[in-house]
């Protein structure tokens, strides 16, 4: 089946979907992104990551192309049209096209680029990786110093999931000054003698929306969250390691560069966490 | 005029020239570019431009679409049909269009986008600002870590230059752990008792081909040449400061963040520079 996706407050099919080559996210990734899951045909906390748009746009000193009401309307419109019973919309505001290419910024009244797209992901909820865990190895953080940030310079994680793939691996957990900041595209966490240990918020890590529903519901079911640094060392002695992100809410992690972490097997905590995630997201689906 | 542009293959006006919104250049920042000058409607170091580009494809496993001559002919024929006299050619290559989003990389067959275009730049070798010098500030150094390769990862540069703006200068040099790196979009220098010294290259900085020229023929005209890490501070003790890049060439700097830099004037080494670099190059375009 063709995807029908948006750009410009245009529906179009996936194949004359396009940008010009004038872009600013072409030209120099000046774009942010969102990406909310869909369960059941519905968004995944909508208002979370409208808002991180937002804030993201603001840190950007660009402009809100859309309101949330419409953008609202883009996704359901979306998710309708391709049929997505599982699976993400994908959302991109780049500063749009200025007719030619200069690293400042164009005039005010340029015309930002906002695309949209669905991607089906059957299983999503169900997924195997959720009940076998995945490996993951660490690399060095190379990204720039704004990753709370959600814009489209995604090369270090790209490179880095690449890395992974070729150690045999699922994914990349990033260090920084011998610290844990995230994994390529989630955040990170160890559980050790029941505390929940995640880096705490700052310009170092994405401000994962999946993330602070996690805490939340976590600190609801009385689980102990410290919000510190931790190392890769003090991960492999950890009972339990996972991530959260949109698109794979919690999915834990049962090696890292090798090692097994505690059992080798997905923890209890991981996997309450996971179920609590999924019933309350649902829950709230809109 | 509407210029004409080349998107894989073809030559577009610029209008027409698009890519998809699944390109990685667009999604990614998957894409590293260049940009050479047009001085007399010629090329000026195009080999330089092109090793460059290779070594930059390398560092992220990506291959060349292209080769030598094919490129330099699109160049010619972006020249010719564009009428350029004085200007740039940039030229992008992206991972390509795999019809849809993944951090992993896209197969190996499939196309990549190869993207360029003319920009005009009438007076660009005669340029007001090289007489009268510009004025930078610094910033700290936002940037991911491997800036020694050309990627389109440009929002920090950007918003660098917009600083500048704001301040009522014209660009910004960047500093990490103290020590200047680069100006936004070209390499930094100073001078002090006749001695250019300008940091060494590393992963930290961009590996300015108008660099290598500028060095190599400051070293030919028994210029004493010093590559090391320096400060603001002792930029702002400095003799004389300038900046290269394929677009400014050899560009004086008459202050720092508001202090005036030796006379406030640009100096006798920027300017004999310029002078030894136009004259050298336009030898050389091809």
């Amino acid at each position: 089946m063709t995807r029908t996706v948006y750009v410009n407050g245009e529906y179009l099919p996936e194949h004359e979907a396009t940008v010009s080559i004038f872009d600013r996210g072409f030209l120099m990734a000046d774009g942010v992104y969102e990406v909310t899951s869909v369960l059941d045909g519905k968004l995944i906390d909508f208002d979370g990551h409208y808002a991180r748009l937002e804030r993201s746009l603001g840190e950007l000193d660009m402009a809100n192309p859309t309101t949330h009401e419409d953008l609202l309307e883009v996704h359901r419109e979306l998710v309708r049209a391709n049929g997505i019973e599982e699976g993400m919309v994908y959302l991109q505001v780049t500063r749009g096209n200025p007719g030619d290419r200069d690293f400042a910024f164009p005039p005010e009244d340029t015309a930002q680029t906002l695309v949209l797209f669905t991607q089906s992901k059957p299983g999503l909820a169900n997924s195997p990786a959720a009940k076998t865990g995945i490996k993951v190895i660490s690399i060095e953080d190379q990204r720039w110093a704004r990753r709370d940030i959600k814009t489209v310079q995604l090369l270090a994680p790209s490179l880095g999931k690449m890395a992974a793939k070729r150690a045999g691996a699922d994914d990349a957990w990033m260090v920084e000054d011998g610290h844990v900041t995230e994994g390529t595209s989630n955040n990170a966490y160890i559980v050790k003698d029941g505390a929940i240990i995640t880096r705490g918020l700052s310009n170092d890590i994405l401000h994962g929306i999946t993330r602070a529903a996690v805490l939340r519901f976590a600190a609801e079911a009385q689980m102990q969250v410290v919000e510190r640094l931790f190392t890769i060392d003090e991960a492999k002695e950890a009972d339990e390691a996972f991530v959260t992100s949109a698109s794979t809410f919690v999915m834990p992690v049962v090696s890292i560069d090798g090692a097994a972490i505690g059992t080798g097997e997905p923890g209890p905590v991981a996997k309450r966490l996971r179920e609590i995630y999924l019933e309350e997201s649902m829950k709230a689906a809109i």
